[in-house]
């Protein structure tokens, strides 16, 4: 056992506080509650047509959504809800049955445990003796002790609640109510596995599991599962599960699957176990999914459960039938996943190659000055990075190089774009990423008219916006934004390089870098060292006007 | 560090098969993936209108629902789906762009961290360059890291979606849905906490929270809080959440609340949490409520986020509007609880007293002899029980002399009726529950025009049903059965108790209890020991012929 921290306050009132919770953010949902507590906890629906079969359930509480959640239009019309884990009592249960059942009776439908059996089945006699009439439907769907005459009820009592619902709406007499939720209660089957048991509020989580096994056919309150079993992953899991139940249910053309979370297993593994389920053996029976979703839960339990039911008609439409209540699932198809061919856009449409001798004789320099200031670069980059400034731009330039011949040079939008591309297939890390803006969002400017340098100024805007730097956070944007912005106002080239290497020398007096690895170092690490990145933006148009 | 169990196969294919076990379980909802596994890993509706805004969102995956679960009319056009916990690359990003936007153009919301900023805003640069209309919402809502100016993006993520979501779907221009996405992202304030981080497929969980602290201010990935504080329950953790967002928001008249549970948090602990928010200094300040609910999770952490948004009309009724997405929650109005007053029935509407003298005479001579027998019960019992069946019939037969004056004895299906309620205040345990069980079914039966042996039968029945118990389990049913079977046939009393001392003599060769205290005992502590409850009404039943 190990104590566990959870957000509760008093545990005495945490179940009528968490009822209230509810009830406060459930504005719109016409609920209310008995005003019994702390002994009487009744969440009932004001909208209730009297003439209707009232459906009561319940149970005791940590089991959340179930039960009080279910309450609404279409299923519960109320839900009596015990202390954790403990059954309502008698009293509790009465209460129900007296505030919401008129004319047309009570189906009173609970799960198969001593506890609801006695305090349920007292109430029902109860409210027989004042004249009620009520009809009584236990529900046992738990299949993973076949010896036992009295199996217990597990998640499945959702199918049952939502049948008997739904046939209550559709003004359908107690007696017809009654046999279809117990038709549906009789052909149910369940089982759940975990991987651990729940943390009991001021007690803690038993650690009774051991690594590498997995128990089966557990219950819903912490009770150890029948079998531990090896667990080999997911798939074997679910595989086994699928077994026993399709073994032990009626056979039917299509059966409805809920697909129930115990506790705390991630909605991505509850999806991965829905895709093992519907992509086993028998998934191509199972027509109607419910979930993958938290509906009667064991608390924070590791672990889910699978419910079955063979479909009929009448069966199938109860479910499908719309409800108002927030914690029903919509009740899906099983599908094939539907697949759309990837958008043509996308598979390298590059631009044909073009010509324009004096862009490329711009290039190759700008390549062949990166190319000399690789070692340079790569020494500056590993006293404040991790020196391969240098090299990243050489393996760009050389590439660039090598596919100058295809790119199409004649309009300066195409080239920015290509160039983009280039840099993004190349360079890795943000930096590829971020230079890939700049030279995109340059083609996309220079294809709205811009020049040259207000589309090379446009595209350093974007890069700033989405690498969160700016001026004075020790980047190349410390060289690169003056030098542009004296270009995009008509200055000369040798203005612009002048204005890097000014950038470039004063990042060496900035004592702290806001981004990437240089952020990490202090201000004695940084101090009289240039940013790499600037420096090769100074370097690079200090070459090209050599 | 601990190793982990999880519900997974192999880790390389966990997200696409999720997304396919997501799909697979969505019939229905319109929703499909671009073809492009395991790189590309998109989800889209079918039945966009191309005539309107799309909305693509996106991240890392690790926080489902969000953002696959978020797809369908009324929120998200696409949604794209990083690795765990890592962002999709330019290509997936580009890829959704492309395949749900039409003229109309496309708005793009990603949460503010680098290497979304980076993919997305090169693919939104690259879709530009294609021709495509298209505007960008970075969700900034964490209030954690107050002087930091790039703020995390956490569960507010939602907010912006529906809003953004809610204006496409009526048609609004690419502007002015970018515009309200904006304003939201700008107005909307987060923050979070946790007791444990989340457990990481292959790698486990950091135990890196201290018993008796709480992280402040945590990230969606893992990454530790801002601070670590004291932990002193739910409710100091909920002001203090609610005084910082409070403190940061603008002020407003009214305020949307989403509860986010983060991963593995109990439904029973965030309605509690609910709760406290809710009846908290801020509570009345808050008029809608989403949640509380799963929706942007990191994995199995157990802890919430709280994310406030000053309400306008406009934001109100996008919240408000209806969407396909089952994920999404009802939004709903914050209210207080409404209280309904308990049943009058239930008030002890005892039924008057009434004169029988003969059947004053039996019941004064039934206690008499249950009193006399308590020491030779009480010592059977001790021999295959707790010792108290003796007692426990002694005290029910002191109350029934006690109170025999008050009860309805003229009628028997009221007498039966007030002997249950006598019986079940008295007695405590299931034994009490099930006696109670027998006389309220038999009043019940009587009531119908039953004669009071027939009655009594009917009474035994309901309490084999509830009780789960039925004759050869070792019970008082082994006697009562024969007995009442011989009375419901006109046979005399004498006969009866001939029978039901027949019935009890034989549970003494009875070796397995299948109920109650003596099923845990083996059959050599149960040979030649009669079943006190049986042995009970042996003695009754021969005292009375005496």
């Amino acid at each position: 056992m190990k104590m566990h921290r959870q957000f509760i306050n008093r545990k005495e009132h945490l179940i009528c506080d968490a009822l209230d919770g509810f009830l406060r953010s459930s504005g719109g949902a016409n609920l209310a509650r008995l005003d019994g507590y702390p002994s009487i906890k009744v969440i009932l629906r004001t909208d209730q047509d009297p003439a209707l079969v009232a459906i009561v359930a319940g149970g005791g509480s940590g089991h959340e959504p179930a039960h009080a959640g279910l309450v609404g239009a279409g299923i519960l019309t109320a839900a009596v809800c015990g202390e954790l884990f403990a059954s309502p009592s008698v009293d509790a249960v009465l209460a129900a049955i007296m505030a919401v059942t008129g004319n047309a009776g009570c189906l009173l439908i609970f799960k198969n445990y001593m506890g609801d059996r006695l305090n349920f089945g007292l109430a029902a006699e109860r409210a027989r003796a004042l004249g009620v009439k009520i009809e009584i439907v236990i529900v046992k769907d738990d299949i993973s002790l076949p010896a036992i005459s009295q199996a217990r009820g597990i998640a499945g009592v959702l199918f049952v609640e939502k049948i008997a619902g739904h046939f209550a709406a559709e003004g359908a007499s107690l007696r017809t109510v009654a046999k279809m939720a117990q038709k549906a209660a009789d052909e149910l089957v369940s089982i759940g596995v975990a991987l651990s048991s729940c943390t009991l509020p001021g007690i803690g989580r038993e650690d009774r599991i051991p690594v590498g096994k997995i128990e089966l056919g557990l219950g819903i309150h912490g009770e150890p599962g029948v079998e531990q079993i090896d667990y080999s992953g997911a798939r074997q899991t679910v595989d086994l599960m699928a077994k026993r139940l399709f073994g032990a249910v009626r056979p039917a053309r299509a059966y409805a699957l809920l697909i129930n979370n115990l506790g705390s297993t991630t909605p991505l593994e509850m999806n991965l176990l829905t895709h093992d389920v519907l992509t086993g053996k028998h998934g191509a029976k199972i027509k109607l999914v419910l979930g993958p979703a938290a509906l009667v839960t064991s608390l924070d339990m590791h672990g889910f459960s699978l419910s079955l039911l063979p479909l009929t008609g009448q069966f199938e439409n109860a479910l499908r039938s719309p409800s108002a209540v927030t914690a029903w699932p919509l009740v899906r198809t099983h599908l094939k996943p539907n697949l759309i061919r990837l958008p043509v856009a996308l598979k390298s449409k590059a631009l044909p190659a073009s010509k324009n001798q004096a862009l490329a004789d711009i290039v190759l320099r700008a390549c062949k000055i990166l190319l000399e200031a690789e070692a340079r670069l790569n020494a500056l980059d590993a006293k404040v990075g991790d020196g391969d400034t240098g090299s990243t731009l050489a393996l760009l330039a050389r590439h660039l190089k090598a596919v100058l011949p295809t790119l199409p040079l004649a309009r300066e939008a195409h080239f920015f774009a290509a160039v983009s591309s280039v840099i993004s297939r190349t360079m890795g890390g943000s930096s590829g990423v971020l230079l890939g803006i700049l030279f995109a969002a340059a083609g996309h400017a220079a294809a709205a008219g811009a020049t040259w340098q207000k589309a090379l100024l446009a595209g350093l805007e974007m890069m700033m916006t989405y690498g969160g730097a700016a001026p004075g956070d020790r980047t190349l944007i410390d060289a690169l934004a003056p030098a542009l912005l004296i270009l995009s106002k008509k200055g000369d080239l040798p203005s612009a390089a002048c204005a890097a290497r000014a950038g470039a020398d004063a990042t060496a007096k900035m004592t702290r870098a806001k981004v990437g690895r240089a952020s990490y170092l202090s201000a004695a690490n940084l101090q009289g060292i240039a940013d790499p990145g600037a420096e090769a933006v100074a370097l690079l148009l200090e070459g090209l006007i050599r």
